[in-house]
């Protein structure tokens, strides 16, 4: 299918062409529809998604961003606002709701069914980053006693939907999580067979307070589609989808990178953070790192006798951190990653020192080496010189290895996050040790 | 559910309670049994093996990393050889080939039946990367002249499997792909319906040739179960599953983060990775970016005169450098991951430089600011210096920025990875810039 042609569409819209565009939005995916709304002038966005079938609204309307919700919202009338509320999937309602400003909240809210009010606002009270904010309350749930036969009946008239991803939940009069059965499974038994002997009733669930990380996990550990939500008495409350899972693992891996990047976390795409917001979340590291930087320049100024009396020792200076801080971060973020995949746990932490102290062996040797010979070809007759530096480098490359595997396991025991102890912070440190390192060998070799 | 306890599973192995442990084995989760097979000495893992019902060996075994597969291939006979194999789906039997040694590949594919032979041997052609790489061959197939009765009759005696994950795919008598649609949407209709008017003629599909990384990112764009796989002439050859996409997207957000801290991307988890080969991925890089950092000392090395005349100059070196590196990573990395997530395109490429030079002057007075007052108050009277420090720190700082949110877009234009453009690599150009303006900056303020 040919994609959308956006400034195409945009002409037809200019020139009052309006059955041409809901011609090329028929039949379309709603993220597509979506995607187009968002690069409309805002003016635009209510006249165009008022074309959209009634039963697609809902569906393109979910896609949105919170800007582009509310300025629709803000220029339909409260019989549209009530239509598309009642089609919205309570956990992208949540979802919207959770940022829109109090006003267009109390509007939306007044619009909806009280049904659905009352679930909204049960499901707001969910701390952000658990498994309950993310959930949906759409799924179809079985007792125990049915028969596979009433079961499709139950499905086939209560309408699976995109969110329930075809699992059923059996549940007892109390609504406490039983089991759960695929629509595979049924479909695979007779009719006259009970749920209880095709149900599963070891399934993996979680509760409504669990991280959405660590729920989100499960997804990608276990393969799954959706996973149950439970209250603490064992109550079905919802159900998380592979979509919402996803997106979860998006979220999670982009705010490592930007943790390890020595940012503070941000929630929007870059294109729509304000410059003050963008400003805002990297500034506070930046001084951070800032003022230990200058600790290190501290530390170079008691050896300023040293590199008065023999200046080409500074030129080797960018070499040494810069390597340093490079051998550290290679191993700093291979471990951030890895607990973060839950590949490398806290019980590893030997293994990992073990291994580390191997590869910086190795890499160390290597680059000390390569250098020895270009400062044996650069400076002949420095020997003492080519010597320091190099020295200096292999001792810096094992303790930027050993620092970079072990510091992000030590912020992990103290329950702070592995990824701020990548690149930057490790650089910090590491430059220090090494200039230490480099300029005590200097003054024993060189006698200065 | 209790998890695995691993430790008294192993005592009753040594003990030789079979019983005990069987028992404790069953009802429990592939996933969880694999990663206690994982676990075992390698003499124990095929005992172990041999303990899990038929239906389930299949299950388990494309669970394990390669390496315990092949050792269970090793240990067990022809006959339980073919077993498996007949039982496993093609991704996963693919995925175990393309790893394996050669002669035990043979053995494998000698215990197959013919057709799972030829077509592994076709699968095995796909490059690796491509969505024909990681999709299967099991899925169902209908006909647009069925009815929704037929489809569901077919359905529930084709079998549907956890591979095909509830789309049916519908095909011309020459295997063109002509539309999908989901169990869902069979069950929600009449019996007698025809196919045709309930399927989906504008599905997503990709061509077996498709990046695997663009074909996951389809998933996570529209909310997708699975996507349909065709060759040229658009036959339907494969479709490909959320929890394939799941994986490829984990895995390719690991070699960015790897990419981004100067390492060559490896495909195994840290652990199981060999010292030589961890050594292998950081010694290039190192190199690279150690040979750059020369080149930066080399510049240093024309201003040896300024700070042999004034050394307090050296002390400021670790500042200037590290908060530049800083401050240009931080830019890198959001548009790195920005590009990656396609948030932020070539287009957009004015757009980001607006964004980032506001931010970065924001971001370089505030630091500007702080340094100048540090400096007013640990180096009364050297008002001078104070100034020199200053206006290089801030010119860095807006480089930096820029740099860091251009390099990126750059490489992608070369069709270079982005990723590559990430701190080291930004922090080493950047490091010469900015020693070049602080000594070109002191020379004219403080005459040396």
């Amino acid at each position: 299918m040919e994609p959308l042609n956006f400034g195409l569409l945009k002409e037809w819209l200019e020139e009052k062409k309006f059955f041409r565009v809901k011609d090329a939005l028929t039949n379309r995916n709603e993220v597509d529809i979506a995607e187009f709304l968002e690069d409309l002038p805002p003016e635009k966005m209510a006249v165009v998604f008022r074309m959209l079938p009634k039963e697609m609204a809902a569906d393109v309307f979910a896609e949105l961003s919170v800007e582009t919700q509310q300025t629709i919202i803000e220029s339909v009338t409260d019989t549209e606002i009530s239509q598309i509320m009642n089609d919205l999937f309570v956990d992208d309602m949540v979802d919207m709701l959770e940022e829109l400003p109090a006003n267009v909240v109390k509007r939306v809210l007044r619009n909806a069914t009280p049904e659905k009010r009352a679930m909204i606002n049960q499901f707001l009270r969910y701390p952000e980053d658990s498994a309950g904010s993310i959930m949906t309350a759409e799924f179809v749930d079985l007792r125990k006693t049915m028969t596979v036969g009433a079961a499709i009946r139950k499905i086939r008239s209560t309408g699976l939907n995109k969110e329930t991803v075809y699992t059923c939940y059996v549940t007892d009069a109390n609504r406490r999580l039983e089991g759960e059965v695929s629509v595979k499974d049924l479909l695979m038994a007779e009719d006259e067979a009970g749920i209880e002997s095709v149900m599963d009733a070891n399934m993996i669930s979680v509760v409504t307070t669990e991280n959405q990380e660590e729920t989100a996990k499960l997804f990608s550990k276990y393969g799954l589609l959706s996973i149950p939500v439970v209250d603490e008495e064992n109550r079905l409350v919802g159900i998380v989808t592979v979509d919402d899972a996803v997106e979860v693992m998006e979220q999670e891996a982009t705010e490592d990178f930007e943790r390890m990047a020595a940012m503070t976390p941000s929630e929007k795409p870059y294109l729509k953070t304000s410059v003050w917001a963008l400003a805002r979340h990297r500034i506070l590291w930046l001084l951070v790192l800032m003022i230990s930087a200058m600790i290190t320049g501290g530390v170079l100024q008691k050896y300023e006798a040293a590199f008065a009396a023999l200046p080409l020792l500074v030129t080797f200076i960018p070499m040494l951190t810069d390597t340093g801080g490079n051998a550290g971060s290679q191993s700093a973020t291979l471990i951030i990653r890895g607990m973060a995949l839950s590949e490398i746990r806290m019980k590893d932490a030997l293994k990992v020192l073990w291994k580390e102290l191997r590869v910086a062996l190795l890499v160390g040797l290597v680059l000390s080496l390569v250098n020895y010979l270009r400062l044996r070809w650069m400076y002949p007759g420095n020997e003492m010189i080519a010597l320091t530096v190099v020295i200096s480098l292999f001792i810096t490359v094992v303790l930027a290895k050993i620092v970079g595997g072990l510091l992000p396991m030590a912020a992990k025991m103290i329950h702070a996050d592995p990824a701020i102890m990548a690149s930057p912070l490790i650089t910090t440190i590491v430059d220090a040790f090494s200039l230490v390192i480099y300029f005590s060998i200097a003054q024993r070799l060189l006698h200065i």
